[in-house]
């Protein structure tokens, strides 16, 4: 497939093919495509990991990337998504990274858009390659998946990393609970339970931790920045309380002494900025994958 | 010569050169300069299609391209265009593509810089690497311009390209006539004559439509949307009535269903998304001949 | 030493080893890493010419650059500049050049982070390439610094070429004063004299012009621009009355007819435009001097 939009699109096979070149190219390995690509990364939301970790996965591959702001490009003028993508198809663009507010911006997209599709992340939806980088971290440190507890704490109702990696882990055979504010759990998730906080951070193999996202909160929330650390917040408490061989893990920007405290950020437990590293490798792993199946274009693929 | 600024710049004899050694780029000619050069795009307005195009072209012909932002520039702490440029100028920068919004900017510029200048729009003056991807395209359409009946319809007054355009064609043996609202038509246009909407699009063989630009309309529109389709849009029904072989063009940004149906952007007469992809070639000559031209500075060539 | 924070980090020998390996680059000489780097430039206050030159400067060596957008970073999202910072490290960017706001902003950095910064200016502190691409311009003109009167004039109390400056000239041997404004002197500054405007300058060796920081005055300059050329600019009068073999230099952005004379900008005197292109060399110096000494990481380095 051409695309990567949802961790749906992917069977586990297609997972572990990706994580072991992801392992590849960690390990030194390179590629670069047969003739010279162009990339463009469209990011609708402000971005530092992702927009610069897909600019350096392009660059180790040896792509060019095409600058696109959309605060100068012609969307100031109205112009819409599909025809912006459009126009970079049309002028030899040949991967698109988009993250966009909007749930699903895709589907638009893909059914006349000829070059890969990279999601990443759209609205509340999906983050497929955050997922992916994830799945790699814990791979690394315990060799697979089977049984693992993976506890994600937070704001699991505005999270795409939430959902994305609620399917995948799952469907990997871990155990996926939840803990947090009550009233930020979807349920509309099937799977996965809702675990108080201290036993989830106390049987958890990875505490994975979410970002309270002020930006998609508009002002509603009833947690001081202190409320939340204590009653949510890995404290420096209760880390002194998680397994032997447990890690952390956030998806990052972090907001200090909310959902970590401040020195636990880089502590021997945490995987935070090991996690940003992998990012690049995984980037690189789905961006091969992609240009390789979309030697044929990508619209015989059609089925959304 | 060194600088593009004006369709007037180019004698019939430029134009065809031009077109040719765009078609050979197409065509997979490629060309690099004997030593590594680097290219600036400033853009006081905002674009997709002018600025990533030029962007693809500078990078298939291997040339550097220093990124510059003109709200992070120090524009902001009032510098001007022209020190703007000169400092470009002054730390290596070979070539420097300006779209501003103020008409014939390059005035000032054209005495004292001495690398060349691409215009990438001047107000509402002209746009002449739009001009030559138009003519391209026609040509590939048609072998050539002689007799051919060009109906350009819509914003005439704040087009740029209806005034590059009207002047080259007519030059080059086309007749240009102009349909649209009588208000916006350009009565300082001394060639090219008002044809009522519909005989236009009757007995066109290349429809050239405008954008609607409502930035620079400041509210005095009279039109609603769907009352400019119906009075002056190319509509299903005036579709319909097109002659057999004739093509439809547009600059994009593309208001759809305002100066075209949606369903018309993407048929089969529509060239649209073809412009777009002829505008990376057009660049690629344009940009080869101005860094040809340079090679002994562009200060002896005054005649503005 | 892997950072370049303030002139005070380099001795006399630092210094000529600098401008040394600057004429080399200026008279051909070039330089590349020996694996494949990446530079990112985060500029947190506007700029033209110092992150033009330092993109210029970077590609010359052979770098890739990782575009980085302050006003589309996760800086929106309320994250640190340390935690940025450490993103980019994790990511696998190995130099950032940094201008922020904040003086100082980089003590929090130093300790934790392993890949060289180079101040690209810090509030009213420090901007030390700019001070060596100063004397650099200097070297070329006289062979030498020592027994060299220099003047520099304008708004010394928010100027970071004022300070860095200062320290360097003196430390090299040349004699330093002051002129302007009194009550924008910096009567912190031990080493240099205030002088009255016409004697400072018809002394002078070197004129050194300060840009008028309007953005740090918030609104409480008593000087029209008028009246601030006439007290203390560069007017035709007074260059007339400068020794012969004299220089006048800016860091720009110009205000032109405020500190200086709009005619005089490029008059024979002038080294303001050849200043800019000095930066590049002296960046590339710098930027090379960087990379070398971080083979070894740049944490056993604290002395912060």
């Amino acid at each position: 497939m051409c695309h990567l939009l949802t961790m749906a699109d992917l069977t586990n096979a297609d997972i572990n093919e990706i994580l072991l070149e992801a392992q590849m190219f960690k390990d030194g390995s390179t590629w670069s495509s047969p003739k010279k690509m162009y990339a463009a990364n469209l990011f609708f939301e402000p971005s530092t990991r992702t927009k610069c970790s897909f600019e350096m996965a392009e660059r180790k591959l040896g792509l060019e990337v095409i600058p696109f702001e959309t605060s100068t490009s012609s969307l100031q003028k109205g112009e819409t998504l599909y025809d912006t993508v459009k126009t970079l198809e049309s002028i030899g663009v040949n991967l698109a990274v988009i993250r966009h507010n909007q749930d699903h911006y895709y589907k638009e997209l893909v059914p006349k858009i000829n070059i890969p599709i990279i999601n990443g992340g759209d609205g509340c939806g999906q983050h497929p390659t955050q997922s992916l980088l994830d799945l790699f971290t814990i791979k690394q440190e315990f060799g697979g998946f089977s049984g693992l507890n993976i506890t994600i704490i937070g704001d699991i109702s505005h999270s795409r990393v939430a959902r994305s990696n609620m399917e995948a882990l799952t469907k990997l055979g871990a155990n996926v609970v939840f803990s947090g504010p009550p009233e930020w759990f979807d349920h509309t998730f099937s799977l996965g339970n809702y675990v108080p906080i201290n036993q989830a951070i106390e049987q958890a193999d990875v505490v994975m931790l979410l970002r309270i996202q002020h930006e998609r909160h508009q002002g509603q929330s009833t947690y001081t920045a202190k409320q939340y650390h204590e009653q949510y917040g890995l404290t420096v408490e209760r880390e002194s309380r998680m397994k032997n061989g447990s890690i952390i893990m956030h998806p990052a920007p972090i907001n200090r002494n909310v959902e970590i405290a401040d020195e636990l950020v880089e502590s021997k437990k945490s995987r935070i900025f090991k996690q940003m590293a992998n990012g690049v490798y995984i980037r690189m792993a789905v961006i091969k994958r992609a240009l390789e199946n979309s030697v044929r274009g990508c619209l015989h693929e059609l089925h959304y």
